[in-house]
């Protein structure tokens, strides 16, 4: 028998910096939590035999996020992965491949007596931007996402037409809650884009998209959403969405001698319905 | 020996509701988690012996959430937990203590090409909107809160003139960032309060004076944030508020040739400094 | 209007601390979570007016923790709470009381061959063992306790002779399964006490307890296990236990054709009841 | 352009099953958290047109699982996923790939005066015994694994000799505590397997073999552990390993006046290592 080291993987995770840019008149915060993530061949001899030689340290990975944070002032988190993405893939030529995960959280500027507050933040979303940059010797490529942007229509979904087998007792549903947890991930077809503009008009027409569309079920909407994004977005090539279905039941009030015509809904974490797509856009 | 119960309670925790109001030309949803708890004297031989005569069942407690949220149409969370209040003390005549806990979901309208969206929404705070009643057989309290509302400034802030042991090597900071997850709880004086307005009131008050005051301490936040509530909402006698210090450490890079002046920080969740207080008004 | 700060209390949370102790023939572990909080009116002048003079930093009583951890070498974690308890109302003659919660994780030897190994250790537990020392000028006092530790019968346990009233469904239980997670909280006569040894005894105690009684509620097995411990161990003066009902609900197959006489139940998390007693002994 | 659904996924997570079996002198208890996911080109229609003719509705996946369980008595959870991945092949036929995830907690039975109780258990352990079965119309696939099982140990494990560039401040650790939470999942060459006794032994060899290894990094470990496994278990063709580095940290204490020999650790949760490695073995 012998024995192969077919994959290997390794790098720092939850490394996580506040970034405060001081202008004259106001500051600019960003709260991001970094991942890298590096792989290669020569990296097997680190597993096999212990030999340290080509293992850049995790903690040097840390280092290097608040050190280039500092010297360098990205625009977007797309821009700050793709600097971190280079620099490992740079200044580490045993790597074959860097992979640099980034999720910020919405710090919003406090409003005081209407007016916006030079150094005061309210971050109280539970969503979170993502980007990915996938760096290997060939190129670099940048996805960009959204994790945990919670949505819920009260019309306009149905779910009905399926098969039934012995098992089946859901009944057919013509007017139902339909609630998700949005997590999308894109892939640009390149650097050159102005991610932050990019990412308001994706965000906003991923939820227009759910808010707008007449659902058949969770599925139909993955694809009207990816759909709605590829069309109105040319620097996408790729979308991949999973949508949870975060069920809230017909409360059954009928032993109280009470009627419940959509109106009372018990709201439930488990079981789930998962469900995911992936659309890519084929342009000439 | 002789062995007292001293105390008893129960109740049923996490009861999770949607409420959607059908209007004509739009829908309105509540999402709301209830625990109700109870207590009383004559419940003790529910513990002592097994005699459940007295002990109305938890998943009773369940039931009547999910009913009196179809029979009445409640405003604000405040009248939803009285009316629970006073329908558990009228039917159950055993019970000598009620605590109706409410925390809401924050449900915002998905507004489409810049108009309101009849029946789409979006749920991406993490912050809760709470209530408390707590009715006796003396009478009912309504109390209000907020939880786990993030906010941040990153000047303003000073930690100072505090005494050094043997231990301590924190240094002065003159210029600090300050960051803490709101968590705050006030004691209405009746229940005779638009509970809608006071609570959109107070959150823009605490947020405010969170991000206007010149802060020596967390502590003197804290008081600063009770302070301006009492004074501005006179239908408010108590409040409590609960701030953990969210630390964000200054990273030394000095390691690596390159200075800091309040630039990048690595955010940490642990260990936190947790402050607390309780200011009360007196009107004479 | 006067305003009054009526309640005030600070500390650091969240102290993570391993010590390893190293024996010639072997390695022995300790993993505990310190909070430390403290209050006294002299402290009133820091949240009033921002007067640091009297606070004592969070930071100052996280390195408090290390450093005696390092000095110290104590036997349970109820020593070290005391230790710290006293340490710090020794030195800071401001602070009219302190509170040490101290929350210990399992880690257990590793056996290899059935031999144990001088240090390796596994810790897969999610229980907890915990302590709680609260010091003011009066004196000390200590308490102990459990939390988070799963137990479930499948037979033994009955719910039946409730009230019913409009909006009760629960049909009567006469063999149910029962689950909870413990937790309880006991407090001692003294400080004097073999802490490891008597929360082993209790820890079996309860569980033993709640294995072998005929149930007919939680609060019934609350009971029960209480007074197993007050009966058992003298030098417990009162214990507060707090058991949610974690809910197996019966699953309905006859839509399937199939029975199901207690064999395949639903678990879930919400809604649960919420269960609570203290029990005091009274000795002579 | 044109729009091309690349891949599509759906199904029932987290359907929650406790199962009772009741013999004469004693009950077992199996508590197993199910997802279950299919997915197939017929299912297509489904997102681009919302034709829900070949859509199972993953409420049906919820009824199967506990319809199945009541109908079949399973030794392992591999042999409960074979049954339901079988069972959604074969009665499903646009589906083209079934995967059936399960996830067991451990109930181990209460002792009472050293005897095994005949139906009460305690379930406090965080990690789970884990099972994933991969069906599609080719053939079935059986994979097993663990989920959170903290292991640490305090000697043996070294990290020294890697490469220093301008960021890198991590001395070189000749004797450091090195901690993790393992994650492994294998895959067996063939569904013919003693499952449970499978488990066990790798389990065990997986503990064994992180404790004994004289490790020069958690790269240095996977490799030790797969490789143990690979040779040990002939059943075995692959393992997928998942480390996190658990960093605990050498407290300093030399502003206190103390020295710390690896005494005191500063346990944290982030930033974190994350080492990953797939072993597969070739038999002639």
């Amino acid at each position: 028998m012998s024995i192969e080291l077919v994959e290997n993987r390794y790098g720092k995770s939850s490394v996580r910096l506040l970034e405060v840019r001081r202008r004259p008149d106001r500051h600019d915060v960003r709260e991001v939590t970094v991942d890298v993530a590096c792989a290669g061949d020569e990296l097997a001899a680190a597993y096999a035999t212990g030999d340290n030689r080509h293992v850049l340290p995790t903690d040097t990975m840390k280092n290097t996020v608040y050190a280039l944070a500092r010297e360098h002032s990205c625009k977007e988190i797309e821009d700050f992965g793709l600097l971190l993405g280079r620099h490992f893939m740079a200044h580490h030529p045993q790597l074959q491949q860097v992979e640099v995960a980034l999720s910020a959280r919405h710090w919003s500027r406090v409003e005081v007596a209407g007016r916006p507050h030079p150094h005061a933040f309210v971050g109280s979303r539970a969503d979170r931007r993502t980007a990915l940059v996938r760096a290997d010797r060939q190129g670099i490529a940048v996805s960009a996402g959204i994790a945990d942007l919670f949505v819920l229509k009260t019309a306009g979904s149905s779910f009905a037409g399926f098969p039934r087998d012995r098992f089946t007792t859901l009944p057919e549903a013509r007017d139902r809650v339909l609630a998700t947890r949005i997590c999308a991930e894109w892939r640009y077809r390149g650097a050159d884009v102005d991610f932050g503009f990019a990412f308001a008009g994706i965000q906003q027409r991923l939820v227009e998209t759910f808010a707008m569309h007449d659902s058949r079920s969770l599925q139909h909407t993955i694809y009207a959403m990816g759909e709605a994004v590829l069309e109105g977005f040319s620097e996408v090539e790729q979308i991949h969405l999973t949508l949870p279905n975060k069920h809230y039941l017909l409360a059954d009030l009928s032993p109280f001698g009470l009627d419940n015509d959509n109106q009372v809904f018990i709201a439930t974490d488990e079981p789930y319905g998962l469900i995911e797509g992936t659309l890519r856009a084929s342009r000439p």
